[in-house]
């Protein structure tokens, strides 16, 4: 049986072996369930980058922008970091490069490996079923918070995992801790995630709407992969699942 | 109120804040563990070094010498990382230089800390205790595996934390996860653990007894707090706790 690991901070990556790996990188509030939210409302590639001034350039070569920092949407951008802001036609078919505080930096980081998928609630059977067609062992990346571990991506983490358990094994401890935290919250993730410093940060910021749209599970079928540098969307429908 | 905080591995230790912090290094299987039961049978010190030729040169010097990588003792060494093997007489007013595959790296780590003190099951009360005597904030250091998140640690790190949840505030998202994980688990601690990767490999090194042994609770009175480069006790009983 295929094996799934956990890394809970980008800051732990150099301890994971990426070769022959499928990655899947998570930024629940809100970077990948904002990629997500944008391939569903079609749009035709999301380009993450490191920094401000790289997404700056891209926005002169035609991209639209979408940028955040420290949660707060940056001055002179087409796009912030709310899902909201992707359920809009006016991204079908456009190329978004996007640089985030955390999630953009996992995915940077997670580029040597044999695939590099985005996941969310949104999307996880998607994923689940998408990871399952292929042969390849499983590294869920926590993108955190500047380096820390967060409550909202280690749950997420469980939740995969659980979602795979009929046909992959796990024995790593951390994988084995998110486990634990997602069945013994499962079925209340939103007061538990009233707890985490993450999400009192944007409920300071009146983003209580953000933080329930992205627990939302199963609204989309897509998988965003990444190409080269760019995400792609590998499993596409304009229908919300049931 | 104060504060309590968890770093869930030594690699993430550079992004907490160590000044004018008490600072409870963990590393429960077994390095902290063997710490605590060599300070309640009185041994005089423990010097942590981060090298086994270190820890030869201090043997030189007259010191008792304990060793462990992988688990395994090494030959020419006093003492091996077995609590049983500090339930001995002969270490009585003795200096022990130690050093192991995670412990010792997250007490050297830790040194800029306003004060550096030895947790384990063992001696959690006291522990508890004499962190309320101080008037510091808390971070609970886990020693991990090879720089890998573990159960073992983590769930004594929620422990702690429960244990001090009367005069302590916690809304870090690591602390909170450490605790759901004591909290979930706590009526059949055993059980759990023996899920964990290092349990599994105390145990096909005939380790049973070593692991029932580490997570006796409040047995000993003793807390080891280092004082330059040396472990020391600060809190002393021959008497075991009622």
């Amino acid at each position: 049986m295929m094996n799934i690991d956990v890394c809970l901070s980008p800051e732990l990556l150099h301890l994971y072996n990426l070769k022959n790996k499928i990655v899947v990188v998570v930024d629940i509030l809100r970077a990948t369930s904002c990629m997500v939210t944008a391939f569903a409302n079609e749009v035709e590639s999301i380009t993450p980058v490191a920094s401000v001034d790289e997404c700056k350039f891209l926005q002169s070569q035609g991209y639209m922008a979408a940028a955040e920092r420290d949660a707060c949407k940056i001055d002179g951008f087409d796009l912030d970091n709310s899902p909201f802001s992707y359920l809009n036609s006016e991204i079908k078919n456009k190329k978004i490069a996007v640089t985030t505080t955390n999630g953009t930096l996992a995915i940077t980081k997670s580029i040597t490996a044999e695939q590099v998928i985005i996941g969310s609630f949104l999307n996880i059977k998607a994923v689940a079923k998408y990871i399952k067609e292929q042969q390849l062992n499983v590294l869920i990346v926590c993108a955190g918070w500047k380096g820390k571990i967060n409550i909202e991506d280690t749950i997420f983490a469980g939740a995969l995992a659980e979602e795979l358990s009929d046909s992959f094994v796990f024995d790593d401890d951390s994988t084995l801790i998110a486990h634990n935290l997602f069945m013994t919250n499962k079925d209340n993730l939103f007061k538990f995630l009233t707890l985490s410093s993450h999400v009192k940060r944007l409920q300071r910021l009146n983003l209580d709407k953000d933080i329930l749209f992205c627990l939302q599970r199963d609204i989309y079928n897509v998988v965003p992969i990444l190409i080269g540098n760019e995400l792609f969307c590998s499993v596409k429908s304009k229908m919300h699942m049931a």
